[in-house]
């Protein structure tokens, strides 16, 4: 039985996928903008749809779409605007 | 609100991603085997994980990994075995 997960009142969900090579989620972002916070290192793949992405670091969105990924630190917060429906594959750890 | 897709006690559920270019959903299928019945034709990529996919018209089990695809026509019915814990991107129609 697979148990989902629910962010921002449903706008966001995510299925967890059980792997010897640590924790892994699939999920979908309906539009909008979206704040997440970190505890391990995120690695973020674009399956289908696009993120801006916000980087406080540069100060600067970058857009991410089909195949392209993105690493967010652990204990971090990061920032995403949708425009469209978008699934993604998180990976978390290193 | 993303409604959840459910099939086989929960064992494979899946995430709708509306997009203007058809129906796409994300999955997740537990280990297991499953038969599938399709109305449209379906893309079926491995986002992470492994399909073992039976082919009725060359009677033959075919393996695929991330990042491959097969196709589906519709009307057809077909056969999943999952070994591991397996996410997928399926895309409806032409």
């Amino acid at each position: 039985m697979i148990e989902v997960n629910e962010y921002f009142d449903g706008k966001v969900k995510s299925l967890p996928v059980k792997s010897d090579k640590g924790r892994k989620t699939v999920g979908v972002m309906e539009p909008g903008e979206y704040e997440f916070d970190t505890q391990e290192k995120e690695t973020v793949t674009v399956v289908t749809g696009e993120f801006s992405v916000y980087f406080a670091e540069y100060d600067e969105w970058e857009e991410f779409g089909p195949g392209s990924s993105f690493e967010i630190p652990a204990n971090s917060k990061f920032k995403v605007k949708i425009a469209q429906d978008t699934a993604y594959l998180c990976e978390y750890g290193d």
